[in-house]
């Protein structure tokens, strides 16, 4: 009797690293949302969308294949794990550049510009982790590096929250700039969980 | 030797399709409290909170059941996401209508109508799919015309986020709406995600 | 040829016993930090994060436990719930004391302390419970009461949500209160949620 084995699908790292490049993209719109001037906005808000749009199509090409493959390369779970997580990253930032221009936010404090630049740190390291997936080498720096910057993420979430209510803001806007302020702190967890996850992937299949 | 073979159970289909019953008079119950006036809305609440309890009901059977068959329909996974999906949508309804009585909103915008009529037609629209599944026939308008409605959800639910952050409302009267609001579109947002998962499901089992 | 059985592997339950025993340091230090003077409360908050920290250890622990492991004393997908499910329960506690602190809270509403000394007692129901999972036996009481205190913290929570919402509270009091008294509604949430796990549980494999 002969085994016949599926050869192991390595598609799945270019569909992930897709994605991850189309983070990247996000994460530049999102950078010139923040800094351009309120009437320019809503266009850079419908260039982010397109983006997602083109993400959500990604994520879903690698659930398909994932549905259609037996043998995957590492354990199912994980794969749509990324997956997932990768379209969460997308997600938040998505809501957050729709939220200033859905609450027609006039002037962001400046500390989200700091934000959005961690932001687009973390998808520059995603984007270079995702193919090293093939070979599980070279990662720890990636999910260490992610990591520092996730915290960084939150000091400079706690001190936006902080002076948003101690800074004699009116109720209304304070309502506003805390939504999209707590998007790109879910935007940088969301970062750090995938990170997370490729640790994890990497001391259980070496 | 003989392999035994247990029989495919088919009563999952039966399960999720009172569930998705249970949806049809929930969406019901909540169309009803809207338009009522402030002083029957508790009543009315309380049954919605009824069909809510009923719905949890079937979903624990739905879950029960998976825990004990061995051999199911399709993927046990997938039964499992359509349960949790169906549940989903009773939450957020009941959570629409228990905010409303809790925070004594007194005027509802207008168009909180428009939002719960799409949970109406919504909910019908999984109803009516959920039998379907045992032929995974005759299912693509569903989740066509569910993601439909779920894009019109979404331009009413930015519609009244923005006619709320401009309309002069005050602060108070601001949380207060944008949580119902929100509430009924998490509700649309559900209801395509179980759409979404019988689309997935066709395509993987057929 | 032999069938060789690698023996059932008991430390799960002092793992996840571990954790449920920070759940009551944690629900401890809440305590105090909500009792204590305003100028007290970011050392308590601290005290609260490390233990929070050291909670996150144990769950990563039983993560990778499970990935390490090729059978487990029960389903593998249950026990990752329960420990993903004591890790939220600690989360919200955390984010409750956190919040206090970030938002300078001075006063918060008497009923607060309701709400945390009903988290105690679920973490200590909680962590009663966790060792017997071994046998299955003794553990009804313990989702029973967890449920019982649940409603009670249900009933507690939208007292303090009206309150807040007609007492006369200024606007940005309300969002900040509000997020509190829903963070500690979050974590009662959670307790339930691991008793209802632990309820299907029993029911599955006795």
């Amino acid at each position: 009797m002969r085994l016949r084995l599926t050869p192991r699908n390595e598609s799945f790292f270019d569909l992930l690293a897709v994605t991850a490049d189309q983070l990247v993209s996000g994460a530049d719109a999102l950078g010139r949302l923040v800094t351009a001037p309120a009437v320019e906005r809503p266009a850079l808000a419908a260039t982010l969308r397109e983006i997602e749009h083109a993400a959500d199509e990604s994520t879903h090409a690698i659930m398909r294949r994932l549905d259609t493959t037996f043998v995957t390369p590492f354990d199912r779970d994980d794969i749509y794990g990324l997956a997932a997580g990768l379209d969460d990253c997308m997600d938040h930032m998505e809501e957050a550049g729709d939220l200033i221009v859905l609450y027609r936010v006039d002037r962001l404090p400046e500390l989200v510009t700091s934000q959005v630049d961690i932001l687009q740190r973390s998808a520059l390291l995603a984007a270079e982790a995702m193919p090293r997936l093939r070979t599980l080498k070279g990662l720890a720096e990636y999910w260490v590096e992610t990591n520092r910057l996730e915290n960084e993420a939150d000091r400079i979430y706690r001190r936006l929250i902080a002076d948003l209510f101690h800074g004699g803001t009116d109720a209304v806007e304070i309502m506003k700039l805390k939504d999209v302020i707590t998007a790109l702190e879910d935007a940088a967890d969301a970062f750090e969980k995938v990170a997370n996850l490729v640790e994890t992937i990497s001391l259980k299949e070496s």
